[in-house]
């Protein structure tokens, strides 16, 4: 293929790792002047794209690039913005194609989940079909954990390390406490449909009587009674409760614990307050006192304590895919391969995107505990290689120095597309 | 005074560095063997001096009490119970004299808050007028930041570091996300009645559009109109709003906006739900999406980003109380002083209790910015050297590696009694 431009745009809830994901492909993507012109950076994702707001990643530093790699959240913006079917959606194809013809883009990076992943191989297809050669390559992104085929997503292991640890910590706290205070401790985490991130939290104990003493996954439906009587029984054999509540818990009859009742762009029912819905079931039918903490996006944002094979495998998938679309592997994605629980090895090697797209990968029934509210010897095993290590990011001044790039828009060549 | 016996005791809500102080008191008590017999710990603070549990250190080796620098919560257990004035309390008053008589106790040092530097400065009377020679010394600690004379209390500085970091990067999620998704962020912080915490997120942002956009104080009366327009503003400049709120904020009429309706032991309501309260206000008047979160415990217990600052500080305290003990230095405390802002400078420097005991200082009026709705220089220059340095803990497998003490007994001497 000629020279040309590449395009990278984030998708979808970001993470700690985004960014470092992101350093992977940029900087590898300059290693290769003689075929890739400009490094294109889609302004809030395939919103910029359809808007034709491409950032040109050429003012950014190599130094200010590499900062990526410890910077959370989403360097040149993303968004909830999902592309339907190729019948409901044809227009927006076609103008991403326009876009891509008009600055010379044969390369398409899209860093995501499920939907991009799905939103990728359409595109892939659309592009062939309108005559523009472009090659769509996935790189994985979710602190869901939910993408098929990958043996972890890019992102996840930082926040099963930010998820353990603070079980860990606020379990200390509440146990010195226990005596004359706090009993009952409830920390909801995120995780929608599958409770990868609940499990995480089993992680901070290993023993019986070491928190948390109860999980509650997305994947158990919740009945009050037993769970009740677990808490109870908790507090009467250690003196205190950890529950970790993941907040797609559902009831019995499949609804769930706490709506917000506001819909996200993709029509997702946005969640919050299973964890303070638990709290109060506990303390009127027992009296304990209680606390309950709802870390929502500080757990995804928490580049602080991200974990170091996370941090490596979301550089790693970054670098990969601008191999795969410099190969001109069309309509695939880096994945990770485990070759090694303990200590954690893998590979990255390669998916095709038709594979990956819209599988949601459930939590392992055997992942769960008999009993419904704990983790497996086999989840453990599964966990543990995904929070090693500590990536800590540079400090200035008793904060982190995360970067914020200069995210110059390229001049626009075609016409408005009102998004 | 002949060799006696130290009883150490802590004292209401844990911090990231309490043990930092307990650490600095045992390695210091156990330099002086021909002074210092055994170094007792009180089971949950001054509820096991009264039932006489009495915990002895020795059976912890120097590398366990070493690892209590890097471990949160109270390794001994610490409570929420006031001794009350020494007419409705004498008998408990007595009780405590009475179990440091029988187990040779003449070096009593007390760390907590308001209420235990009043317990302890109370108990330095009583001692003497029941004849026993009882040295009390309070050890400063309490992430509420209210402690008079003191530069600064013990836990602060790393509960302040926990904050900033946790706004600055839940704000660059939020930011990255705002076109299509999430609009405005809350973040509850704890601070009952000062605003200490919440001034610290301040320190997240510099620059004008930098996150906290609006920061919600105790000592600023809540007018739900001026947030609001505020609020509009901030998305309206910035695409997006970080709102940090304090549990203690209330509205003009003094009421708080989120009660839990509980009391704790000292009658203090307990306090949650500020964040998800604001949060469905800006909802309601704007449509705006929102997130929020409520970090709870996981503020005060993240030893894993401990200031090192506030770690060095706890040990330091921890150091003078013991040396202030031998020196007979009855009814004092020692206290942070501070020499010099940037770089922070400090000396540790003795008060006495009486002056320390029940004066809660507030945060300053010039700390809040003229809008109420941030920091002022002032509040910068105060609170930056505070969070300086990272005090890691040490990490195995991916958890920090917390200890565990052995918490053994000591035979009980006296009869029951019962609390």
């Amino acid at each position: 293929m000629p020279k040309a431009n590449l395009l990278y745009a984030q998708s979808g809830g970001v993470t700690a790792t985004i960014n470092a994901s992101a350093c992977g492909v940029i900087e590898t993507a300059r290693k290769f002047p003689e075929k890739i012109g400009h490094v294109f950076a889609a302004r809030n994702g395939i919103i910029g794209v359809l808007r034709e707001e491409l950032i040109d990643t050429r003012f950014d530093t190599p130094e200010a690039i590499r900062a990526l790699r410890h910077t959370p959240g989403g360097a040149f913006g993303s968004c909830r913005f999902k592309l339907k079917s190729m019948d409901k959606d044809r227009a927006h194809y076609a103008r991403v194609v326009e876009v891509c013809k008009a600055h010379n883009i044969r390369y398409f990076l899209y860093n995501g989940g499920n939907d991009s992943a799905d939103t990728t191989h359409k595109l892939s297809q659309v592009a062939q079909s309108l005559g523009h050669d472009l090659i769509c390559v996935g790189v994985p992104k979710t602190i869901d954990n939910d993408l098929a085929l990958t043996d972890v997503c890019p992102g996840f292991g930082s926040v099963a390390k930010y998820i353990a640890i603070s079980t860990l910590e606020a379990s200390l706290d509440v146990l010195s406490m226990a005596e004359s205070s706090t009993k009952v401790f409830v920390l909801e985490v995120m995780g929608r449909h599958a409770g990868w991130i609940a499990a995480a939290a089993g992680l901070a104990g290993k023993k019986d009587g070491e928190p948390p003493h109860i999980i509650l996954f997305p994947e158990v439906p919740f009945e009050e009674p037993r769970f009740l009587a677990a808490v109870k029984s908790a507090v009467e054999r250690f003196g205190y409760c950890t529950v970790v509540v993941s907040e797609g818990v559902r009831d019995v009859d499949g609804r769930f614990l706490a709506e917000a009742g506001t819909k996200d762009a993709f029509g997702h029912v946005q969640l919050g307050g299973a964890g303070p819905a638990i709290a109060e079931k506990v303390r009127a039918a027992h009296g304990y006192k209680y606390h309950w903490a709802v870390s929502d996006y500080l757990q995804r944002s928490a580049r602080h304590i991200a974990s170091k094979v996370d941090v490596d495998i979301s550089v790693k998938v970054g670098v990969a895919a601008v191999k795969l679309a410099l190969a001109g592997k069309n309509a695939t994605m880096p994945i990770v391969k485990r070759t090694s629980d303990q200590p954690y090895r893998y590979q990255i090697v390669t998916a095709a995107l038709g594979d990956v797209a819209n599988h949601e990968r459930k939590l392992p029934k055997d992942f769960i505990r008999a009993d419904g509210f704990g983790i497996t010897q086999a989840a453990r095993t599964y966990l543990e290689g995904l929070i090693q290590g500590e990536a800590y990011p540079p400090y200035v001044n008793g904060l982190p120095d995360y970067v914020t790039l200069k995210n110059r828009l390229v001049d626009k060549r075609l016409s408005e597309y009102p998004v």
